[in-house]
């Protein structure tokens, strides 16, 4: 069994992913992202996207009750419904579910966080983010044993049962041990962790899995997030991360056959 | 067994219902409307509602790609969610569906329709709406006798696999014979079926099943459809139906005393 995550980005080519989903025998859990189409609806509605960075340099959404409401819109409802209908079409039976039912991802709400600006550190308190720290996988099992695709997204929920963002490349290493799933494929807008960022042939091809840190290096924006993500992954007891390019034709078929990075 | 479907008005009170759900031990499955959040989301990005009128008389929302956009983002996202974070708060295992997800509600994609306007009769050509004639039970079946809560709303899956609008009231109809349920709590922003709709305490208090359509007289705009629906559904076998007012505390025990308009 695996998870697969693909990121929000608008290159991705969700015709590509859906026919090597439909061709997998494995069974699977697919996790997405929507960014891109956040950013479209959140300008049509004239909602300024702010990013803020902790103190410990890793950046995320500033969502307040506002963006919570359109992230929750895009990601749960419009987005997560299209791929459902997309793998439908092939004969996979895919259902969609959110973070919140079931309660399959719960974690903690960070009411308050820190936003380093400059040479700052601002206090943001009408904060909706929030970290998975629990994932309630009998929902989860009753789907796959039933030969359903559950196709998963953000919003999660907080013990206090507030809808929250949370980072899915977190949540998924979170995931993978209450599944005791070994395998992730991760999908993005690159060929691989790239050494030098103008150079998508510049692949780094291995990492091993206890020095995931020391790429960090490598990484920019969102592809630190990833990392931590991997590192929490290992711990939690995956074997094997295949970072790989989600444009690309057969790109899970790709990423399997190690043209991407691979994580061990 | 009992199909509980709330209409999407401003002063539905879903405080009081899922405070209701969380006290009944019959097994349920919930369906919801969102108008109104959908008028909000649409004004906001300056879409216009059209509604457009059957030749036969029934009133539906004009679906083009960029409503059908909207409206799955505000159905099966925003509001399913929230309404499934208000269940979970209440220690009820809420599972937010669209009729997409493992095909729940699958029908028929109207690509054309007719359009009355004055003596005018019009074609519409990109039209998404469409009618749920097929209930895939199986994911439902699991669901409840898992003890989940299923929470379900449109969009709905054409046979070509297209997101379609479809009228809430209909599918429950299609639901009900599929599942073998007898019982519907139909909750809107009336006291029950009005005799004079400027008059809240004119409920009329029982109809009998087999002379529905004699009401027809008595409905206006989406009143209609529910009697449709209603008409339809006893077709289907169900044996009781509850219309009540979603605005007021315990909406459902009140429904099921007849507070509201009985149908039988």
């Amino acid at each position: 069994m695996m998870i697969i995550k693909v990121g929000g980005g608008k290159q991705i080519n969700w015709d590509h992913i859906c026919q090597d989903i439909a061709g997998l025998k494995e069974r699977l859990i697919l996790v997405h992202g929507a960014n891109w189409q956040m950013e479209e609806v959140s300008k049509k509605l004239g909602q300024k996207t702010r990013m803020i960075t902790s103190p410990s340099g890793y950046t995320s959404r500033y969502t307040n009750k506002q963006t919570l409401g359109v992230l929750t819109m895009v990601y749960s409802g419009l987005v997560n419904k299209q791929i459902v209908a997309k793998l439908q079409a092939l004969g996979v039976n895919a259902v969609g579910l959110s973070g919140v039912d079931g309660r399959v991802w719960e974690g903690e709400w960070k009411k308050v966080v820190l936003s380093r600006e400059g040479s700052k550190v601002k206090t943001i308190r009408d904060n909706f983010q929030g970290k998975v720290t629990k994932v309630n996988d009998k929902l989860l099992k009753l789907l796959l044993e039933n030969n359903y695709l559950p196709v998963l997204t953000i919003p999660a929920i907080s013990f206090e049962n507030q809808l929250i963002n949370v980072d899915n490349d977190r949540a998924i290493a979170v995931m993978a041990k209450a599944l005791g799933i070994k395998k992730l494929v991760i999908l993005f807008e690159a060929s691989g962790l790239l050494k030098d960022t103008g150079n998508q042939k510049s692949i780094i091809k291995n990492i091993q899995a206890n020095k995931i840190e020391d790429y960090l290096k490598y990484a920019q924006g969102r592809m630190k997030k990833k990392i931590l993500g991997a590192k929490e992954a290992v711990q939690a007891g995956v074997k094997i991360i295949y970072w790989a390019d989600g444009r690309v034709k057969n790109p899970i078929k790709k990423a399997l056959k190690g043209k991407g990075t691979v994580i061990k």
